[in-house]
């Protein structure tokens, strides 16, 4: 199955719905932006012209996993952060959860190959191992492309698995100290910015560190031969997080399903995903725009207007969750706003 | 009583605490500026410190009025619709009804001054009527002193009102067709900067009709000596609703009351109310910037960065109804965050 194209046969009559409403045209701004993008897809999945917008049921997923990179210095923190994070995240802890439970969305966390495997049974937990860590990408591939076709496959039974609860839209966030180096690598494999525009000091490192991460980077790319499909560019520059962001990216847009967008991070993997299928930007809802240096120009250059600009720099689906209140203001408003004529309002 | 600058004592006390939250430090960007003023505001009003913040409960408070210079064309509507849309406030079709229930915060609306009084009661509904609109403030004062004072006085009254119903943050809307202009008005004769730059489209006027609304505030303004003190600004530029506005913002500052302030119009009624009380402006959160031209440069002057940048221009405190979440989100990390010792996270 590919991904089709958003099907604007309903456009009309969607703009028509939301000008009638009490209020000056346009006058919700990017609030109707997004209005018209889920009725759009709520439509195109049923085929048949909805009235009203179905109420949002949403999850948010972290994808968390180990880096190779990470011994090399380039974050604040070592890698056992990264699965003392996921605990903390199963324990309710974390900043992620805070903005979940504030803002009714279920909580979910991937293992996508920590270094060591989370012993305790979680509901919140689902296990998708692709190995313990990457390697260190500055000097060798990071995973194998057997892996990374593994990583891409578990997507579709992922979707499948919250189409089965009743989920209408994913927010997708990620965990793994040093994720921005292999970010930032894919980010300049894939578009013309330089190394220097991709490279940020992720959640706070010093210059030193940013020029040690910088070259690092560098030396990765230089390995590259400018050929490489997506898969192979994932297995050079990592990370398992990622390589899973993409898969559950493209198989929730073949479902028609819209994906929330976190950070520098999920964008990147929303940029290899539209490298795999140029349609599943359609799907995709950018909820904020990060502090992280690489991530303004990647928005642009998606063609994203991201919805918050906060200046956060924390990942795990932060931004997304903190957005997610805009996606069920505008539902509100398509479904329950009063018409001109419902409301005996005369401009 | 005059308003209290906020007290700093606590400020090291509160940062220490979200420094220990589990996140790199400063990561949730301007959400940690929200919870230390939430935090300030709250320990401030308590004398002691307090552990936790206590949950916000919100009221959002609509303030209407009629404008005599709508007479002239300056609008998109007719000052017929002012009343209109406040019934339809009443019934709950407008778009702050919809944000409001989406984000659990109680709706009020106050009429200041429509041309004709609202004859069905509600519970929603809180009558403070000045007059039957305001004279065209192009031609003559848009009210008397009297009238002033007595607007400006209701605050009191109505903080106390909300206080009693346990509510402990004020969010505030306007609706008046034509209220732009008075708001443009007060905006360039408090501020260095030219007419041209406080005033602009609206809700979506024609540029001819942008020049006639242009030639209008300034012949208002060429009535000024330049010397007036606020009272008497208001009472020339109008209007019953603005008037109201900063009678409140002053009254729940006196309070310790935290303030959420929506677009153009009631921030000139910000900026009015730190005029009479330069303190004012440690209790206000802005909560968004609009599409309306002077509103960006007046957040500048007021040194104030809102959370949200959605386009929008319709008032009615829709954009601090659809920022209130992130206040909600700042009182749960700060909170409900685990520490780096609770959590066992070793960075």
């Amino acid at each position: 199955m590919t991904i089709k194209p958003l099907d604007l046969d309903f456009a009309e009559k969607i703009k028509e719905k939301i000008n009638n409403k009490t209020k000056p045209m346009g006058s919700l701004g990017q609030l109707e932006a997004l209005a018209l993008q889920l009725a759009l897809l709520q439509n195109q999945q049923h085929c048949l012209w909805q009235e009203q917008l179905a109420p949002l049921k949403p999850v948010l997923v972290v994808f968390a996993g180990d880096h190779g990179i990470s011994d090399e210095g380039v974050s604040i923190a070592p890698s056992s952060v990264t699965r003392q994070m996921v605990i903390n995240f199963l324990q309710g802890g974390a900043a992620i959860n805070c903005f979940c439970r504030s803002n009714n969305i279920v909580f979910n966390v991937v293992d996508c190959g920590l270094l060591e495997a989370i012993a305790e049974k979680s509901s919140m937990l689902i296990t998708q191992r692709l190995g313990a860590g990457t390697y260190n990408f500055s000097r060798q591939p990071a995973m194998s492309l057997a892996q990374v076709e593994t990583g891409l496959s578990y997507g579709d039974h992922l979707v499948a698995h919250y189409l089965r609860q009743g989920h209408n839209i994913l927010l997708l966030g990620e965990m793994g100290i040093a994720n921005t180096s292999s970010a930032a690598a894919l980010m300049a494999a894939l578009t013309s910015y330089s190394v220097e525009d991709c490279v940020g000091y992720g959640t706070g490192i010093s210059s030193e560190q940013y020029q040690h991460k910088l070259a690092l980077i560098k030396q990765a790319l230089a390995r590259l031969t400018g050929q490489e499909k997506i898969p192979e560019l994932l297995s050079q520059l990592g990370g398992f997080e990622i390589v899973q962001l993409v898969g559950v990216i493209v198989a929730a847009a073949k479902q028609g399903l819209p994906v929330m967008i976190d950070g520098f991070i999920v964008s990147v993997a929303a940029l290899l995903a539209s490298k795999l299928e140029p349609n599943v930007l359609d799907y995709l809802i950018f909820s904020h725009q990060s502090d992280e240096k690489g991530h303004q120009l990647l928005l642009t250059y998606l063609q994203a207007k991201p919805l918050l600009s906060l200046g956060l720099r924390l990942g795990e689906g932060t931004g997304a969750a903190l957005a997610f209140p805009l996606l069920t203001a505008a539902v509100s408003f398509y479904n329950d706003m009063a018409t001109f004529d419902s409301a005996g309002v005369t401009v």
